[in-house]
């Protein structure tokens, strides 16, 4: 697996039952899978050379980010290793001008959008959709709200063209909500498609994910699966796709983003469904046989342990513990930082409230915003 | 961790999510755990400098087998190290007549039993419980069946005494099946107790696990949960504990073996807990909080996948997960040799039959003894 974070920690853990020797290439030594991998190589995904060396031996290669190059993934297919997904899947979740127009193509409903040249371009967008604001995305590079901006006018546009990357303009979606649709699909084909889930967002960061969504309608869920499967047959994807919605006060789902990994609206997985995500994108890019994804428990609530101001999370971590030994903590060995991802808890039962309740408490316990 | 097997592997698998920082001392770099952990240590476990070496910056020292000498594990609390479970609790797993004289000691159920001197010895025992067949073990160095013998007559009785190591007699309790009570000490006294299991064995091996026992009284279940938890107390185990239990026809509950560690009759609880046996091992043995012990699932099934006439499972490995989605297969990463254990499965649900079906389907056809 090429990436050190936290998808490639925990994609690990879910290889060891199934027996799968796991080799990984890092950035450094103190990231979070090289942590608890054995057999890790330290060196810069962006280096063919580097990609090369380490991809000798492996049977097939996979990553828990999308910044290798394209074109590297295309030099390695060349040399005969199974890259999974492909880069012509691949492509589709590294490049939203890419995505949008391959959505389009195949009908895949989609926030009005179009690439746009220079901020005096923004202003005719705005115009044809009836106004700003207008979302300004950069097509390569951005993640957890970083490479995207609102503006509400065409002088707040000039900040996101300064990078020379091409912008992708979208009208802002009034959305009731975000839902993520998860699934798995192997090289021959077989997919599975977990719960519809409900994603929380704060300052566009994924808080906390609720399986399945609360209150969505079964003609809904069912079309937000079969828009992911079509999507993940379409694109040519090999392993976990999420596909980020919206969904609209008026019953429609948009498409809002691709992630083809394992993906953090997919973490209650670990705890809440027969098989996990990780366990399953390790077993469609190893073209063995799918898991159930089916959930385990009535509720699942997943969320995401922030830094806080205090970099020793110890104590926090006792105190979270003995209040709640049903609780499932999963640590990313990474140092705290404010606001950084260092961890998710994952909670389940029966009665959605009191299962909501004590993932809130943990993870605001964890990050020092709750002290009670 | 000292030792390379399937249980540190499987412990480290657990220690990922808790965020632990695992260091293994393995005998070599092939051996089950060694494959899969960031930091490993090759050496002997017999050897003091090796262990104190090992030790070094460890906050705790625990185990995945009882072969450490006593002598060492003092030796290494004298120089400040903690280990836990502590040698004069680990004694009683290492020592069988150590085991069984503090068993005696505190009052706890055990088949009748005497240290033997020779076969003549062996002879006066079995007149004093009533006659042959007697069983033999030697007191330190047996598991899954070795070091063990079952014989009828004096004449019988010579091979135990050829090691030269003391050797216990106990009568052959007319068990009607094998129990297990596991249960979870921490340093400051906090306990937790797994539902009591029912252990099936074949040639002296532990083949099926099944959780909770069928048809076990509560009253019977409650007194094993209570003798396991007092054993823990009175023994000063830090850990998980494993109290292997006679069930006799009348209705009683008899002392077996002990095991201070994550053990075979506890592997269900991966699958079928909310918080598994390793978890809990590694939390007791750093002083956390426990988690909660109770079942996920009304019936969990364990099976040993066995080695078994060909090297390569792979394809019966696809077969397996094609078969039945929701297997949970935990593999160790060993060479197939016949006999050994190299994996288990785990099953769940509501339907007894059913869940023992799946499970043994599985792991009969890993090993090759079910072809269809």
């Amino acid at each position: 697996m090429v990436g050190g974070g936290q998808l490639a920690r925990m994609t690990h853990e879910a290889g060891i039952p199934l027996g799968i020797k796991f080799k990984l290439l890092s950035n450094a030594p103190q990231e979070s899978a090289a942590q608890v991998v054995s057999e890790v190589v330290i060196g810069d995904h962006r280096d063919l050379d580097t990609l090369r060396a380490f991809a000798r031996g492996c049977d097939v290669i996979t990553f828990d980010h999308e910044h290798v190059p394209t074109e590297h993934l295309r030099a390695l297919e060349a040399d005969g290793i199974p890259v999974r997904p492909g880069p012509d899947a691949l492509v589709h979740a590294q490049d939203k001008g890419v995505m949008r127009a391959k959505l389009d193509a195949i009908g895949a409903p989609c926030p009005r959008h179009r690439i746009v040249a220079d901020p005096a371009d923004v202003e005719c967008f705005a115009d044809e959709i009836g106004g700003f604001p207008v979302v300004l995305k950069t097509v390569r590079g951005g993640y957890d709200g970083k490479g995207v901006w609102v503006v509400r006018s065409s002088k707040e546009a000039a900040e996101p063209f300064r990078a020379g990357v091409p912008v992708l303009a979208e009208e802002k979606v009034p959305f009731v909500r975000e839902l993520a649709a998860n699934v798995v699909r192997s090289p021959h084909g077989q997919a599975v498609a977990y719960p519809v889930v409900e994603s929380v967002q704060v300052d566009g960061v994924c808080d906390t994910v609720i399986a399945p969504a609360p209150d969505l309608s079964e003609e809904l869920s069912g079309q937000a699966q079969e828009l992911a499967l079509r999507i993940a047959h379409e694109l040519g994807v090999v392993g976990h796709l999420a596909v980020e919605l919206f969904e609209t006060a008026d019953g429609r789902i948009l498409v809002n983003e691709l992630a083809m990994r394992p993906h953090n609206s997919g973490h209650w997985t670990q705890d809440g469904a027969i098989t996990s995500q990780f366990a399953n994108h390790l077993r469609a890019v190893l073209d063995l046989p799918l898991g159930d994804p089916r959930p385990r428990a009535r509720w699942t609530v997943m969320a995401n342990v922030l830094g806080g101001d205090y970099p020793d999370m110890y104590s926090a971590y006792l105190h979270c513990m003995a209040r709640d030994p049903q609780l499932k903590i999963h640590m990313y060995g990474k140092d705290v930082k404010p606001g950084r991802k260092v961890g998710h808890v994952n909670t389940y039962g029966d009665d959605l409230a009191d299962v909501r309740e004590r993932a809130a408490h943990a993870a605001g316990y964890l990050r020092g915003t709750i002290t009670e």
